[in-house]
């Protein structure tokens, strides 16, 4: 479970540093990282409008960059929904 | 990513399917999964005491079991310590 835990942070890290603040994911950034590492947990993941608004009900402070723990919370509803939670 | 995500999803339900509910962390049921797989991650996670401490501090609706979402914030607090973010 650690190392899993492990790739997530790396994989965020890697794509939230290729522009910008590198401990927080820009619009650009985000649209490569759920394209690239969500297609299939994320609906609509080829479809740039849906991202846009995506990160958009993410951003909670409204700042334009989605920081770790907000993303967090993208992958856990994921998670929970891959998982049948039903949350 | 999503290999990853996938992952945490099928070790809480490994964990979660022992006892009682399949879909929730029992106290036993956290206790067997901080000690085999956050060993590094959780401070104090040879001592029952803290463990018991972590539970109650997660268990938002205070039912005595962790759900997904409830025990997703806990691995997002220690992913974010392992990333160094600083949250």
């Amino acid at each position: 479970m650690e190392s899993a835990i492990g790739v997530l942070v790396s994989q965020f890290k890697a794509y939230a540093g290729s522009d910008g603040s590198s401990d927080t994911l820009s619009r650009d950034e985000f649209h490569r990282l759920v394209t690239s590492e969500l297609p299939t947990f994320v609906k609509n993941a080829a479809d740039p409008a849906a991202i846009d608004q995506l990160m958009s009900s993410l951003d909670k402070n409204n700042d334009g960059e989605l920081n770790f723990m907000e993303f967090w919370q993208l992958i856990g509803h994921l998670a929970s929904k891959h998982g049948g939670f039903g949350q």
